[in-house]
């Protein structure tokens, strides 16, 4: 278990990165064991429509990452022009493929497409990303367990667990409320018991409700919305924003940047997650861990 | 429209009451239309396990309200030593009566009997609370519409819509977070685009919290727990709680009190729900709408 510093060192990093690759590493050998014991490996496939930078970069490290722990790794590409049934019928064959434990649908999909629509097809027990509305009202409600936890909010979680900042009866602010992120992270947030408050872009004064959490949590796709203003002294906060800034020196073109200005957040924050190298890394490895909690299911390994 | 009263005034009565009538008076006429144009009104099913005196009273409530509408009611009463299978055959049997539009459990259940399994009888058709996690995962997601809106949560969004109280950009502060009231209550304020924060038994400091509030809905189950510091100069209070006191001179033994100190909360709000007469009659005038809105998608009539 890691320790948060104390105020005078300035603010403990949340290393993302670092607890991944116990992650990974842990889910590897999970995986060469069960290819031992059945002979067979977990599979995720995915669905990419068009030719977003960084969909693209993001599914080439979830490639990389499935491949470094043995798990097998399928990737259908469609044209940015492709219609909904087109990419709902790639959904349903890898629903039918029996090799593939996890279907995900790269997000966002072009503006054309019926998302909602898209999602459904995803079989229940292939939800890896844990979008589906049983999925999602099984998480909301006290006494039912979801199949999959989405892996963006799970990963954030286990990164404060990790890091051991306790939960309970604790202030939580959360910036955003997306279907992906902020809603399904409030849900987690209130099973372990925190006092989730969830702001949106209509709220009449995020600065000042901000200003109140113990853990601020900040996924709203707007770089450097938090300033220093935004924070009480020894907040933890988490920075799920991940927005790509052109800069021509970077190998793809763009740099990530979060949501929170981290130089002012890192003199006043307790602990502080970096983009990148925070929040991204524990979304793979929830991927990776959702994949294989549905292989495992299949084969009754659980 | 109503409107609330001004400050020097004292606080405006949010009477659930009247509000319940006049829904009550549509619902009736809609059904009325329903027989003469297919011969068939809706019909709610209620079982009820055990003696609980508030439970009784409640579902006495149900029973005339129905008549009173020109709905069919049937109850299912089974002693409170029954099984759980016993509660989920009462169940399958409204399942499979093309009668009933509508099933309701009436909550709580005996501590012995498995209350998940219950509801997860109900078919989702009928599921007039709206607590099938399908129908919450539908309400928690943006894009998703739920089949039915559980009752008294739809109710005390009613409520403040009927009296104008706006909620975008608001900051609502929902006290109690159970599956029936104030998740689902805090996922509707949500499609709203207010801004919520739900306190539960852990929250460290629910005093200073509330006092922010905009809107304070309290749904805690403990009676006169919201007392005058805890609340802000014209905040807008509804009070959920229906906690009986036992009291000879009634009728059945009986009174119910909120959770919020009414005679405090009056000087210094610039609304307030009474119980009882707030919540409660709204929260069967609900159960209505939802029970005639599955009967008219059932006669294809929506």
């Amino acid at each position: 278990m890691l320790a948060l510093a104390s105020a005078s060192a300035g603010a403990t990093v949340l290393r993302g990165k670092i607890i991944a690759e116990d992650i990974r590493s842990k889910v590897a050998s999970e995986i060469r064991q069960m290819k031992e014991s059945v002979g067979e490996v977990p599979g995720l496939a995915a669905i990419l429509v068009g030719q977003r930078p960084v969909s693209q970069s993001y599914l080439r490290n979830k490639r990389i990452t499935c491949e470094e722990v043995g798990m097998k790794f399928e990737l259908t590409q469609l044209p940015e022009n492709c219609t909904t049934e087109q990419v709902c019928n790639a959904v349903s064959y890898f629903n039918e493929d029996p090799s593939i434990h996890g279907i995900l649908v790269q997000l966002p999909l072009p503006k054309h497409l019926d998302e909602v629509k898209i999602l459904d097809e995803v079989c229940l027990d292939k939800d890896v990303d844990g979008f589906h509305p049983l999925n999602i009202g099984s998480l909301a409600l006290c006494g039912k367990e979801p199949l999959f936890i989405p892996c963006t909010p799970k990963g954030c979680v286990e990164l404060l667990l990790r890091y051991n900042v306790k939960l309970m009866g604790k202030h939580v602010v959360m910036i955003g409320r997306s279907n992906i992120v902020g809603l399904p992270l409030s849900l987690i947030l209130q099973r372990h018991h925190a006092t989730v408050s969830i702001l949106d872009v209509f709220s009449s004064n995020p600065e000042k409700i901000s200003r109140e959490a113990d853990i601020l949590i900040v996924a709203a796709g707007v770089p450097n919305l938090v300033r220093s203003s935004w924070l009480k002294p020894g907040v933890v906060v988490v920075d799920v924003g991940t927005n790509p800034i052109k800069d021509p020196s970077e190998k793809y073109g763009y740099r990530l940047t979060g949501d929170v200005c981290y130089e002012e957040a890192t003199t006043i924050a307790s602990a502080i997650s970096p983009v990148p190298g925070g929040v991204g890394p524990m979304t793979v490895a929830m991927l990776l861990l959702n994949t294989l909690e549905s292989a495992k299911r299949t084969f009754n390994l659980t």
